[in-house]
């Protein structure tokens, strides 16, 4: 299927986190992976990093990324931009949601806590 | 730099193709690519093809996928997926401008022309 008629975000299981995969290995992707989120007010990714690269489009809202000891502030027509294997961390600290295209270099995206061990995701990527 | 500020898209030297690369090789990504375009009303991509994966993302207006032999039409709110080294075309067929955040799994993006020969792209990716 070449086409896709992209559903709404929704309550991912993560608090304030909804979700939607638009494009990933269930579409027959083997190097890329798109989400769409939004995030609730006060709410956050906890600290992870992915091997793979990152790059995030703000497209409302506004956030912190918190990575490398660093805390940058970001807003809609931002791009944020996530080496592979970077510990980062990203923090809706306003008071409407944020909203997010994030953009992967691989296919499903494993994410992991700074141990090493593997997060749960709760949807398909 | 994490973040980045987005310019808007401009002329980019192909006919009724405005461009703006968001995020690519010159931002120190070595599998990622993230381009902005705006097509004008009746402006198209050529026949083409890239040896990485792409999907599209519609964000306003209207357009027609070529590939495969067939037409397919795609809107605000669809996301396009295009196997690599298939060969395609968009073609911005309404009488608005077509909108779109294209992401490919490489950088930077080589576009060939259906006989191989690389299209010389007029922006850095």
């Amino acid at each position: 299927m070449y086409v896709l008629s992209n559903q709404a975000p929704s309550p991912s299981g993560l608090p304030g986190v909804d979700h939607v995969t638009l494009a990933g290995s269930d579409n027959g992707l083997r190097n890329l992976s798109v989400w769409q989120q939004s995030l609730a007010a006060g709410a956050a990714t906890p600290p992870h990093r992915h091997d793979c690269e990152e790059v995030v489009l703000c497209t409302a809202g506004s956030g912190e990324l918190h990575v490398a000891g660093r805390v940058m502030s970001f807003h809609a027509n931002s791009t944020v931009i996530i080496p592979a294997d970077a510990e980062h961390q990203i923090i809706n600290a306003a008071d409407k949601p944020l909203e997010l295209i994030a953009v992967f270099s691989c296919t499903p995206v494993l994410a992991r806590f700074p141990n090493g061990d593997p997060i749960p995701l709760p949807w398909h990527s």
